[in-house]
C-alpha cells in the first residue's frame, strides 16, 4: 500500500480536528480506500497551546515552507484571505497537491488558484469549504453529474439557523439569542461574517459555480442577513404556515441564472425547514433526480475534519492510481446564458407593514399594489395590537422591481409608521 | 475530449430514463465532467414497444452480446439474478466496466461479480441499487472516508414508504392502501419483495458491507416488513411521539455489527421521521461527521439514471486518466469484529398486548415484564376500548430475548386475546 505524507498549515479548531482524524482513524481510512496517510508536519505559529490531540514528536514546526517540503499533500487551514492565498500558490508551485476549507478565499481568488493548480498539474480539493461534513461538492460535481441543475437552496450557516432556532423556540428577540450565542461560542465576537449573510454568500458562489461552470464572486450578489428579523416575523411565518431561514438560492430559469442570499419563507412540511439548531442543509433540485437534501453538521472541529480528510483521501486515491487531475478543481464551461438581476427575479413576497390603525388603510395600501398587478395571496391584520397595527400581506408571484416600487410608496403614506418588511418565498 | 462508448442492456422503465439522459444531457455532463457519453447500442428482447424516447437509428437490437461488442461501458438493467449475472460476467471478461442498479443481484453473488471485475481490470460500479437517485455509496466509500461509522438508519423502499404515510394519513388500513398502491403502479403485483422488507434488506446488506468491509448477504438478517402493521399500532406511535418507518438498522455496538430490517419507532421530531410518501432517506452517523442525512427519490424512471449516469460519469473519468479501479468495486478490510444475533441485541421495544379487560391484568403483564428486569418508560390504556383492550408498553432498552421470553409468556396468559406486537425503538 503506498503511503502518502501529508503537511496540515494551520493548527486552530480545525487543524487539530484533521490533527486528531489522520491519527485516529489511520487504518480504517486504509482499509476503506487502499490509501494509507502520514501525517508528516503540523506548522502553525503558535507552538506551545494544547490542542488536546498528542501529535508525535518532531511533527509540530512553525513554519509552513517546512510543511511544504515534508508532504505530498498540504493542508490549509489558516483562513483569511492574504497568507493562506500565498501558501496555497507555494505549494501549489512545489508541486503539490492542496486541500483548503478556505470559502472567502475561494470565493474571491478561485479563479487564480485553480490556474496555479492546472499549471502545475496538481489536485486543489475544497469539500469543507460548503456546509462544513455534509459532502456536498462531491454530490454537486459526481453524484448529481448527471443533470441540469434547477434550484439549490442552502442553509448553510449554523450560527445563523442556531439563532433563528432559538427565537422562535424560546420566543426571544435577535439582540438576546445572539449576545447568549456569543457567550457559548456559537457566534463570533464580531458576527457581521455570518449574520450579515457574507459567509452564506461565499458558499453560495461556490455551488453555483460547480452547477453551473462559471465562477462566480459575491461581488453582484444581493445578500441579506438576519440582523433585522424580528421574532414577529417569524411567529407571522409560522402562522402562515411557513419557516424563515436564511437561505443560499440559486436557480435556473429558462437558461438565466438567479442568485442571492435572503431570510426566505419555506412551507414548515418541507424537511428544509426541519433543519434546526446548528446543522445545515442543502437542497438540491436536478431535472432527473428531482429533489435531493443533504444534511448534516456545517461547522466544528470534527465534522469539518471529516470533509478535508475526504478530500485528502480523493488526492491520495489520484496520486495512487497516477490519476492527479481525474476530476480537476473547477472545469469551466458555461450551462446558462445570463444572470439575472434580483430586481428582475420574480418570486412570492412576504410584507410586513407598521401603519397607524385607522380607517382606509387596508384600501389605500391594497391599491398601490393592485395598481402594479402585485396580487395578494393572503392578508392579517390581528386585532388589539394597540395603535400602530402590522399588516401581512403573502403575495403571488411578482417582480421583485414592482414590489420595490410598492414599498416605497407604501413607505410615503401618512399612516406608515415604521420600515416595512419584505421577504422573499420559495417553495418546495 | 474523449468519447466514451455506453451500451444499455434491458430498455425498461429505468433503462429508457437513461437512454433519455444519455440523449437529453450529454452535452451539460460534458461541460461539467470533460466526458462526452455517446450511446451505442441499446439491447432488449421487446424492440417494439414504445418508451417515448426516440432513439437514433442502428441503436436498439435485440442482442446483449451486441451491446458488449459496441461499448466500452455496459448498463445491466435487465434485473433478475440469472440472465442479468451472465451479462455482467461477459461483459466483465470482455474486459469492459459494467454499471448496474440490480441490488439483489449483488446482495446474492455480488464477491463473484467483484472477483471478475479485479481479474479483467475493469470497474463495476452500483450507485443506483440503493435509494435510487441519492448518491448514498458515493457519500459511505468517498464522501464520509473518514469515518468509522456508527450507525446507519435506511428508509429505501418507496412502496413501504408511500402504504406507511397513507395509513397515517387517511387513517386507512394496510390492506386499503396496498390495493389502491397497487391500482396506481406504486406497488407491484405481487408486491413480497417490498412489503416483506427484502428489498430493504439488500439495500441494507449493501450499505452495512461498504461501511464495514466485509460482503454481507441477506441470509443471517433479521427482516420483518410492513404487512403485519395496524393503523392502532401507527396512531399509538404517533401519540407517544414517534413514527414508524420500515427502516434498516445498521450499528456497530462496541465492534459487533448488528443488522436488521423492521418496522421501527423513531422519534418524530427527527429529520428522518419526516420523509414521507415515496421518499427514500439514510441517515449515517460517522465518529467523526456525526449525523448526516441523505434525502430523494429512491425509484423511478429519471431519478434512477441520474444514479446510474454518475456512476457511467465515474467509470468514465476513469478510464479519461487511465486510472480504472481507482475506486474499486468493493474493498475486502474488516473494520469489526463480530455479527451480533438480534436475540443479543439491546433496544427499547414496543409493545401492544390485546387482553382483556379485567382486574389484575396490568399486575400480571408487569410482573412477567419485572421477573426479566425488562423495565417499563411509559404505558398506556385507553378508556372504552369494548371488551378487549389495547395495552401498550413502551420499554426502556433490554435485550431481545428477554422480550421475546416475555412475549411467549405473555402469550399464555388467560387474559391474552391476540397476537402481540412487538417492534424496536430506535432514538436519533
Amino acid at each position: 500500500m503506498k503511503e502518502l505524507k501529508v503537511g496540515v498549515v494551520g493548527f486552530g479548531t480545525v487543524g487539530a480536528g484533521v490533527v486528531e482524524n489522520l491519527l485516529r482513524n489511520r487504518e480504517v481510512i486504509a482499509k476503506r480506500t487502499g490509501v494509507m496517510l502520514t501525517l508528516t508536519c503540523v506548522a502553525d505559529l503558535d507552538t506551545t497551546t494544547d490542542r488536546g490531540v498528542a501529535l508525535p514528536e518532531g511533527i509540530l514546526c512553525n513554519d509552513a515552507a517546512e510543511a511544504i517540503r515534508r508532504s505530498d499533500i498540504i493542508v490549509e487551514l489558516v483562513g483569511g484571505t492574504t497568507f493562506a492565498k500565498k501558501l496555497i500558490l507555494d505549494a501549489l508551485n512545489a508541486g503539490k497537491s492542496v486541500v483548503t476549507a478556505n470559502k472567502a478565499l475561494l470565493a474571491l481568488h478561485g479563479e487564480e488558484l485553480f490556474a496555479a493548480a492546472e499549471k502545475n498539474n496538481v489536485d486543489l480539493y475544497y469539500e469543507a469549504s460548503v456546509a462544513g461534513g455534509i459532502p456536498i461538492i462531491k454530490a454537486l460535481r459526481e453524484g448529481l453529474a448527471a443533470n441540469r441543475i434547477n434550484r439549490i437552496f442552502g442553509i448553510m450557516n449554523g450560527t445563523c439557523n442556531y439563532i433563528l432556532t432559538r427565537m422562535e423556540r424560546e420566543g426571544v428577540n435577535f439582540d438576546e439569542v445572539l449576545a447568549d450565542a456569543q457567550r457559548l461560542g456559537y457566534a463570533e465576537a464580531n458576527p457581521s461574517l455570518d449574520i450579515d449573510g457574507f459567509d452564506t454568500a461565499h458558499k453560495t458562489a461556490i455551488l453555483a459555480s460547480l452547477a453551473y461552470g462559471r465562477w462566480f464572486g459575491i461581488e453582484n450578489m444581493t445578500i441579506e442577513g438576519i440582523r433585522d428579523l424580528e421574532l414577529e416575523d417569524l411567529n407571522y411565518a409560522l402562522e402562515l404556515g411557513y419557516r424563515i431561514k436564511l437561505l443560499g438560492v440559486i436557480k435556473n430559469v429558462n437558461g438565466a441564472v438567479e442568485m442571492s442570499v435572503r431570510p426566505t419563507l419555506i412551507p414548515q412540511e418541507a424537511l428544509l425547514a426541519g433543519i434546526m439548531d446548528v446543522f445545515n442543509g442543502v437542497m438540491v433540485e436536478g431535472d432527473f433526480v428531482g429533489q435531493t437534501l443533504f444534511y448534516g453538521r456545517g461547522a466544528g472541529r470534527q465534522a469539518t475534519a471529516s470533509a478535508v480528510v475526504a478530500d485528502i483521501v480523493d488526492v491520495a486515491l489520484n496520486y495512487n492510481s497516477g490519476a492527479t487531475r481525474r476530476i480537476p478543481a473547477f472545469r469551466q464551461g458555461e450551462q446558462f446564458e445570463s444572470v439575472t438581476p434580483q430586481n428582475e427575479c420574480t418570486s412570492r413576497y412576504y410584507l410586513r407593514l407598521i401603519v397607524e390603525d385607522c380607517p382606509g388603510v387596508i384600501a389605500s395600501i391594497t391599491k398601490i399594489l393592485a395598481d402594479r398587478e402585485i396580487s395578494i395571496s393572503s392578508l392579517i391584520q390581528h386585532e388589539n395590537q394597540g395603535e400602530n397595527v402590522s399588516l401581512v400581506i403573502l403575495t403571488h408571484p411578482a417582480m421583485e422591481k414592482e414590489i420595490r416600487s410598492a414599498m416605497d410608496e407604501l413607505s410615503k403614506l401618512s399612516v406608515n409608521r415604521s420600515t416595512a418588511k419584505m421577504l422573499r418565498i420559495e417553495e418546495l
